[in-house]
């Protein structure tokens, strides 16, 4: 068994998740019965990666519903309208956030009753919150087969278990592989601004006893040259009808690289986040967070007063430079639109 | 004229020398007469850049030769040529070290007495010194025809005034430009880990009142797909007979996002950075680094204890990706192996 704390669970009409803000130093949780908190938690990036920010706010409905005073379905449901629209709009570009929502939303609808919206809200969040474990746990299954014995991989940010419920995405190929007792190298680019890869990354990634040593997200040129890299895998925010990933800054870039050197390059998602219908990077919207983020190191000023950042947080991949999509339904191959219509549709 | 201080000077017998680690907070100097220090300035990259340490180098030997006590020939030139030796190890991936040594030492060679050995090896320092600098502006007032009003040009590291003896390689251009009243816009990577675009570059550019932003160096493919960006202009720290560019990391991926994108992709280097015995990347010692470098950010350690990190301190962009390389001499254009023998050789 993988010595991985679980990233967020329901505990006793509770929340309790990870806070990821001081990893790697420190294993601290933020326990909490308010639906707001856990917003804040998103939009702080307390905790963070897609799926993981799905199933938070799927359980912050929940929050709100079980601590709902009173039996007004009407009132009940008006409010529940306006809680979903703040949980949606914590943070824009992961497509489970509105998806997980609008999944608990949805169950409520039919309840003739508060107690019955609560109970079904709950449900269906903690049905959430097991069905991206075991979309995890597969999406690991059939990622190992793309992992040899000495094998050298390179991720970028989280896709981590930390990103998800358990096993992560980009990581679970790598955990089943392990658990396999195969023996591999894993490159954690570090990942700027909030620095995922190497916080979050190598800490689980050394937690479960995998091989990991991190570099700086411009090294991806030199080390395609000098390190035998035999496969990327990266995660995913959403992807598009087409086979568009738009994913962590770096992502582009290091499939750009991966290309060039003949490195196969993956991408690991739940069928989750997959916006069908979205098509081209146009109908993707890009995060643009503060330059705070970028201008500030463990609180030194990394730049002169005066000058500030530009800070997309997300970028996008075009097909072409994917290999393969690993999804719990199976590994998706060109043609994408085609293939992911088959498998997603 | 322009807001920007001496990199490093030769005054009154001693080196004077912008310590570049206090920036962009303080402007502090280190000024000695012991050649020792001036190779731990170069090691500990409290100047750096590939033209300031060349110049650094030779003022290093310099500094040696006046403080050489006694006026026995034989004695002087057997110590010189260890003194050499260590200066020119003090990095290895830059030419213009080893360069910029041994013109110094050449000079010494036909010296008959010391006290000679002492004043031709101080002419050819401050004369290297010179040189760079015109060869600077020069580099300058031809890729300022480069930038047009209302451009946005993305550079990465600081190939900077401080990375040089004045003006900077990459920045030249704009320098010329900000002189002849263009109004353009800069992008610098920040350039893990030492963040010499951040710190650097910003802080140069600012002083001389252009307008400059950073961004993280993951961040360059969706800068490329979002921001309009019309130029890229980077330093080299050796460019072989083949046109292959090793530089600070970051630079190869910059290239490959720039031509996919089509973005015109210029390096910009005195002829001093060129290695005419080097061809292919397999010619170019790639430094490595201490990975203490990039595990620790401002005293605080980003990635767990145990994990490690790999930190080569360069990349090598192809030929292939190279629009064109400013030289003092003239713009190289493709195909590069013969008009670079034609202009540089």
């Amino acid at each position: 068994m993988l010595n991985l704390p679980r990233t967020i669970e329901w505990v006793n009409g509770r929340v309790r998740l990870i806070n990821q803000k001081l990893l790697p130093h420190r294993l601290e949780y933020i326990e909490t019965s308010s639906w707001e908190r856990v917003v804040k938690a998103i939009k702080d990036m307390e905790i963070r990666g897609a799926p993981a920010i799905g199933v938070a706010a799927a359980y912050a409905v929940a929050l709100f519903a079980v601590n709902f005073p009173g039996e007004n379905l009407e009132a009940f449901m008006k409010e529940l309208e306006r809680v979903a629209g703040v949980v949606k709009s914590a943070r824009p570009t992961a497509v489970n956030l509105s998806w997980a929502v609008n999944r608990v939303v949805r169950v409520a609808m039919t309840a003739t009753s508060v107690e019955e919206a609560r109970k079904v809200i709950l449900e269906e969040a903690v049905k959430i919150h097991r069905e991206d474990e075991e979309a995890n746990r597969r999406i690991g299954e059939l990622g190992e087969q793309l992992i040899s014995d000495g094998d050298t991989i390179i991720t970028v940010c989280n896709a981590g278990s930390l990103a998800t419920s358990y096993w992560g995405t980009a990581t679970a190929p790598m955990y089943v592989a392990k658990e396999k007792g195969k023996n591999f190298r894993v490159i954690a680019l570090e990942t700027r601004p909030y620095l995922q890869g190497a916080r979050l990354t190598a800490w689980e990634l050394k937690m479960a006893g995998i091989d990991v040593v991190i570099a700086t997200d411009n090294s991806i040129g030199i080390l395609a040259m000098k390190e035998k890299i035999d496969l990327a895998i990266t995660g995913a925010d959403r992807i598009t009808a087409q086979g568009y990933v738009a994913n962590k800054l770096g992502t582009y870039p290091l499939a750009l690289v991966a290309r060039v050197h003949n490195i196969p390059f993956y991408v690991a998602a739940p069928s989750s986040s997959f916006d069908l219908n979205a098509r081209g990077p146009e109908d993707i919207e890009i995060e643009v967070r503060s330059p705070d983020e970028v201008v500030y190191i463990a609180g030194q000023r990394i730049t002169p007063e005066g000058v500030s950042a530009i800070y997309y947080a997300f970028d996008i991949t075009p097909p072409q430079l994917v290999t393969g999509i690993i999804t719990e339904k199976g590994i998706i191959y060109p043609p994408f639109e085609k293939n992911i219509r088959r498998t997603i549709g």
